[in-house]
């Protein structure tokens, strides 16, 4: 059977391909239900032009379609770097229930990405974050809303 | 010449679209550049089967095929609600300058939305949050990062 550290071995392996094909950045994650891979990807930032093609994302995007659904519950996530706020956020929308990571958010700091930055952008007010945020047409935004609330055949997810 | 509020104004037309559609949940997003519309997205969760198909990175996707780029310096993103997380995440790793918001996380949470539950999580140690992480191979997965930084082909992001 396969244990986590084979899972961890190969999301690290997807990252160091990816620098020898030169894909993108030297990033990798696998998805996992019932000890069986159902979703891989690498970091294709550069080769797809999509600064959302974390290795993360893309795993969770091809174990969707592996699996025909936008609920991974029961699967698990294997990163070769702990995510950052984009793809942990991608995490618990897709329902994952646990997390392995290789090295840490300050690892990737070392090797000059932005994880780090990011997360303490986080830890900010929105007043005093570095992108400036504007509040615009909030009644009409809402009314939205109370039709989704209203709406007798949504699809609820 | 197109104002703020035009775009603002487009963004929640999407989100309420989508739910006369039945596409996704009702969110919408533009990207826009120099006055000029160059990415639209709506929540495409249910109709893709795609938990990270939310309105902005659907948005910033489409902004970075437009523009043939995956750096979206010099646009604003309009988004018919406060960005979640891994939204958020993706408006810094797309370097998007500006953000407009229509309906807070609060009130996306009084229609059964997640957002403000993830901004929560955020806000705690990993080891405090409701989905286990568990580090494995720091060393293994550290050795990549070294082969980035030495890699002499690399595209940087």
């Amino acid at each position: 059977m396969n244990e986590s550290k084979d899972f961890m071995e190969l999301a690290i392996d997807l990252a160091e391909v990816n620098i020898i094909k030169q894909d993108g950045g030297p990033f990798g994650a696998v998805v996992v239900k019932d000890d069986v891979i159902v979703g891989k990807g690498s970091n294709h930032v550069t080769l797809n032009n999509d600064p959302t093609a974390h290795a993360e994302i893309e795993a969770i995007r091809d174990a969707c379609k592996t699996l025909n659904t936008f609920n991974l519950e029961g699967c698990e996530i294997y990163a070769s770097c702990e995510p950052c706020p984009m793809c942990l956020g991608a995490i618990y929308w897709s329902r994952i229930g646990k997390l392995y990571y290789g090295a840490t958010k300050d690892d990737a700091s070392k090797a000059d990405f932005d994880d780090s930055f990011i997360y303490k952008e986080f830890e900010l007010s929105k007043e005093q974050r570095s992108i400036p945020s504007v509040q615009l047409m909030r009644d009409k935004a809402i009314k939205v809303f109370q039709d989704w609330i209203d709406s007798e055949n949504k699809i609820p997810y």
